[in-house]
């Protein structure tokens, strides 16, 4: 008997969505799932918005706009502007296509329905065929330590523009949250993991911090691939190299390699850090470097087969 | 002692909106009450809808849309666009604009406003200087009985078309229903009401069934004007004129006399319906006839006028 292979995919916003589309474009969907942060879900103007979600809905459907880095193509303002005039809150900018997502999002929950529902109803109505499933059902919330206090992850991130000192986070809720339905499903499944160049800290961590995942992943025995979110000492996209600098960690994947040190056991890291492979490997890891923007779908896809392939290495004969 | 002049007007949307408009370019802002209708008042998208109030306050504003006669002038619907393509609702239209304001009622009335304060916040924002207070903050719905069922006030209107036969309208909640804070003021203060050229059935009668309040007006001893809002036989908007011959009455100025008879002692009716001032007198009510049309602001502003002479009028030396 062989076992179906199931990759399961851990995702934040922008990186989760490239690698996710990345592996959409490599895989069958029956072949995949896509696990998403949630904790920077967030309520604003009355409706639960939630970020990394549709930042990989958005990816996956081709929806979103490469230029800005979120949201939607051909996206239009006039909601924004009009609440501008009222005197309603803007910080937190909400395109009028984009605007349909959370209003339709709000209601299906309303009604009643669970976030996996709302998302599975969205990512069907976007054309998305590969499963996109929120981490979580039930609540959780990224709380930033900062030298300004402690900030919800969207007043640090957007309104606070990321200035203040990061000093660490804490996910409320987590440690009764269950792991979505569909999450729990593809976990029985999978025969590999891989995490996206999504930010530790805030996007993959509160994934991580779900009771009893890092036991049941320890058990499961699957192959764990990262793909690194530095690419010589800078972060991809996000404020991840600032934040590593303000826990005096030197941005670099190896850093990443360590933070992450006894769950993960291969890298796909940059050819700008191919030096560091060495030391990588040195924690137990295997690595293969390669290029690992991706700007072109063609890139995205390759980024993922590199990922998958070392996947099977390692499910063939693991590292360490 | 003399009582400063304070003239309370009942509005429901369209034809609410244009008389309003024209006190409010004839009476200083301290001189005038607002009060709208709110049984049409529905949930939608999550969002609550306050349709008449936004007529009245868009009319006011001088943003209406007077070709379409509802919304928002230079209005867009990418918002409603992109709904469309996420299979949500879409049978009632949400400009991108007028959206925003339902957002910000809805947040305001979540943060646990009333719907007088929600009202006064966005009236300010439009730069309305006038007071528009909505009947009740309580919720009163307006039910149609029809040969379809009962329907609400927005599926017979909007969804249905004003299509299913009328037979008559109930307005839950009504019984226990209190006028808002701003009608009981004005009530106290008002020298005279003057009845916008709205629909009876749906508009002005929810209001009219708020508890005590024709014992109220009976009380007050003071001229009750109305627009009529028939004219030659037709409605100048909306479906009333169909609503009355479904009900077998014929529709003309006169058979709305007849509806008020009792409470409305001033009547304004256009030339078209001159023959009938007569037969409108003898109701014990005094007539005045002018051109009722009310395209321009000079129109609106005119009709006001008339309006209130009649009220000095009836003041003076009352009808009957």
């Amino acid at each position: 008997m062989t076992t179906r292979r199931h990759i399961l995919t851990f995702a934040g916003g922008v990186g989760g969505g490239k690698l996710a589309r990345g592996l959409a474009a490599v895989l069958p969907s029956d072949d995949l799932t896509i696990v998403v942060n949630t904790a920077d879900d967030f309520a604003h103007l009355g409706l639960h918005m939630s970020p990394d979600v549709d930042s990989v809905l958005y990816a996956l459907a081709d929806r979103n706009d490469p230029e800005r880095g979120w949201g939607l193509a051909g996206e239009t303002w006039n909601f924004m502007a009009a609440l501008e005039r009222l005197g309603g809150e803007t910080w937190f900018r909400l395109g009028d296509n984009d605007l349909a997502t959370h209003v339709l999002r709000t209601q299906v929950l309303a009604q009643g329905h669970s976030l996996s529902g709302a998302t599975a109803m969205i990512a069907q109505r976007l054309g998305v065929a590969h499963r996109v499933v929120p981490m979580s059902d039930d609540p959780v919330r990224c709380m930033l330590a900062t030298d300004e206090g402690t900030l919800p992850f969207q007043d640090y991130f957007v309104r606070r523009r990321c200035e203040p000192w990061f000093r660490g986070a804490r996910f409320e809720g987590a440690e009764v949250a269950r792991p979505s339905a569909g999450f729990d499903d593809a976990l029985a499944r999978a025969t590999a993991i891989i995490i996206a160049p999504s930010n530790p800290y805030v996007s993959i961590d509160p994934i991580l911090a779900l009771p009893g995942l890092r036991e049941r992943l320890r058990r499961a025995e699957i192959p764990i691939v990262a793909v690194s979110p530095i690419v010589g000492g800078n972060a991809v996209k996000g404020p991840l190299a600032k934040m590593m600098r303000e826990q005096s960690v030197e941005p670099s994947p190896l850093a990443i390699a360590r933070y992450y040190s006894g769950l993960v056991n291969g890298w796909i890291v940059d050819e700008a850090d191919r030096a560091l492979a060495g030391a990588i490997e040195a924690l137990s890891c295997r690595v293969r470097v390669c290029g690992t923007l991706m700007s072109s779908l063609n890139d995205k896809a390759r980024v993922a087969r590199e990922a998958l392939e070392l996947a099977g290495a390692l499910a063939v004969a693991p590292a360490g």
